[in-house]
């Protein structure tokens, strides 16, 4: 099992993964992106586009540049419950905000103002945690159509 | 006195006491709700609704449950700022932020955007830290009437 | 070096550092503002202000006091990544939103609601970790002229 002491380092490292993910996201940093997962993630955000699950760590970054692309985004991470499961497994829920905006004409929509949660799961790989599996449900999605 | 390790601990353990507040308010899970409270919690949400102290776990989930009929809510919680007082009682400030908003056509108002400061105390109970009491203070409300 | 419970110690401790530092500046709390650097800080908002960048921690809350004149601020402050360099140096880097009002007619614009990150230093400097320089950087600011 895993003593108390490395339980508190493993939470404060998953917490910088997530702060790492928000940050090259927002920063469109996709090789830094790629980083904060395992070779074989899974990514869902099917409660935002219907049928998308994302598999493997440079598909996922994939999907988010070409989601992103003219967009200025804004995502920001909220009071995390984080549950070690053991030495090298863990779980999280991190409440989540996002604020999207498209300046390219061509965008569907101008901004996309949304909350929700990341259910998600880690995993610590050649001494690294790094996400295995993430799931965003939404409470609420706002959006100004073009 | 506490030790340092036993302090992070209790830091860690908090933070996830105000996770599970957070997350069940907004999922409307009232059992998961009231069992971040003490038994005799004391809620005092008298800036938003004058007089408005409410006594108990029971009542307290009770008058949220009440407050939330027909909203979606949204509260995120940041930055706080905790102090161990004991090995079994600490005091935190937590900036927050509400969005909530009412679909239903026959509640007084539609949105509500909120912004201020829980001001509590916690108690560990039984090996477990729960919410003793809480003050809501506001630095800005904004609502938009039906 | 620093061992692992220093480690944990001091990322507690300089998340409480910027706690104190949003409930101090969205409060008006100019002592406790500039409490939480060095006497010696360096706090670079030219990305807000061009040319701005203050030197010493009491002329920094007299620029951000004369800034906020007026004003009803709200600042958060998110997700953390914080990288301890030694026992006394530490940086982070933190995502951030503002959300500014001005009820004063004489203010030049009405609201300001900005995004950006704060890049940062502390210093343990006698045994209390301060902000030793802060770059603020912003990915969006959104105005409402008045």
């Amino acid at each position: 099992m895993v003593d108390a002491l490395e339980r508190l380092i493993a939470l404060e490292d998953i917490r910088a993964v997530k702060a790492r993910y928000f940050r090259c996201v927002d920063s469109q940093d996709w090789d830094g992106f790629a980083a904060q997962f395992a070779a074989d993630a899974v990514f869902d955000i099917s409660d935002d586009l219907p049928d998308t699950v994302v598999h493997g760590a440079a598909n996922i970054a994939d999907k988010a540049r070409t989601s992103l692309i003219g967009c200025q985004s804004v995502h920001h991470g909220h009071c995390p419950e984080i549950e070690l499961l053991s030495p090298t497994t863990a779980r999280a829920i991190w409440a989540m905000e996002d604020m999207l905006r498209w300046a390219d004409s061509s965008a569907p929509i101008r901004e996309l103002h949304g909350y929700g949660h990341y259910h998600e799961t880690y995993e610590k790989i050649a001494g690294r945690w790094v996400i295995k599996t993430l799931k965003l449900t939404r409470m609420r999605v706002d959006t100004v159509p073009r």
